[in-house]
């Protein structure tokens, strides 16, 4: 059950996956000129509250397939792909919010790990203004085992982190095929995740406290790489 | 009433309000080194949630005097200041997810408005993961008055906007003192703010959707006037 208006909205713009049933409030429905064309059920916001399983529906909610997940080796298959990795990151806040910077970014794809990891759950698509319609998710079995597999596609990895052994942001290249590999909020990149990188790049923290927000470190990051290699 | 393991530990730390009671939970007690020096009136998380009236508590809450603002004008007396204002932001996350990076990227401060803004409440502290306990935040009575008295003192004003009148966000030199202005949620910068600033500069939107997060946009902002002033 999708909610959120973007969410919603993107989903019907995308048409990656079948919208069955459209609900909206009187208001949302004279407000949002792109649901004038779809068949809406007409319902009060508790009704919403209800379907939805939250009162954060902006006055309308879709019930729609389930998310369609990308394949993680089709995104290696791709012209030089930009492609961000989550290594465990636990916030479906979090995640909807590096899949809209990824999406305006230009990104490939966005890979997470099958367990112990943020879903795209209707929360997520709605953090995500609905991004994840149009950016492609993919779920892998083994983050560290596709970042091998990646770099035998001729990727280059770049995982994001906090620690000295790290170079500047702005040192890499990002040219041709790269995969940036955030870490969970709190502790970082795995071992071997951080292992299988080719480089370990850092933001510089000129302030008093200790760290970005993982979704805040993900736009400045693919940031310098649009910029890097757009100029 | 600050809630938040880091809002809580930051306030402590910067010491530029005085904290009167801290209550935790037993379990956070245990967990958080910081609070073993202080008096701590150990409580259930029912009764944080009642204090803090939330339960995004973390199990610590601490009574402190209101929030101590800083002087906007005396932001501008600052050797080359990097300033971050706010056109009317309303969400307090946005709010304290942009005083958390701004803090990280060494900014001397943070300007909102007195009217129509999200404020430093103890929500805006959380989200900024106690960021707000170091980071002057100043209120101004006009943005747009306080714009030119920020030119009057030399700075340069650069207003994010998605419109095609806006130069690249890497063209600006940004080198001296600088003001960052980032507008409100949909519908940006007022015309009278966007008419003070020099420039208006846009991120590059490489995808379907139509406009980055403000907390994300001024990530990726702050981190190329950071890469530019440094390098």
């Amino acid at each position: 059950m999708l909610y959120g208006r973007n969410a919603v909205h993107e989903a019907l713009r995308a048409r990656r996956r079948p919208v069955h049933r459209i609900w909206a409030t009187s208001a949302t429905l004279r407000s949002e000129s792109w649901l004038k064309s779809r068949t809406v059920e007409v319902v009060e916001a508790d009704e919403l509250t209800r379907l939805a399983g939250t009162d954060a529906h902006q006055g309308v909610c879709a019930q729609a397939d389930g998310y369609p997940y990308a394949d993680a080796s089709a995104l290696l298959r791709l012209d030089s792909p930009l492609i961000v990795a989550l290594d465990e990151v636990q916030d479906v806040q979090n995640l909807g919010a590096i899949a809209r910077t990824a999406e305006c970014a230009g990104a490939s794809g966005l890979v997470i790990p099958e367990r112990r990891s943020a879903e795209v759950t209707p929360a997520a698509g709605k953090a995500s203004a609905g991004a994840v319609e149009h950016l492609p998710v993919a779920r892998t079995r083994n983050l560290a085992d596709w970042l091998e597999e990646a770099k035998a596609a001729g990727c280059w990895i770049y995982g994001a982190a906090g620690d000295s052994s790290a170079v500047p942001w702005t040192q890499p290249e990002y040219r041709g095929g790269v995969v940036l590999v955030m870490g969970a909020e709190g502790t970082g990149l795995r071992p071997r995740v951080a292992a299988t990188c080719d480089a370990l790049v850092a933001l510089p923290l000129h302030g008093r406290i200790s760290s970005l927000n993982v979704s805040a470190a993900a736009a400045a990051l693919l940031y310098e790489i649009v910029r890097d290699r757009t100029t």
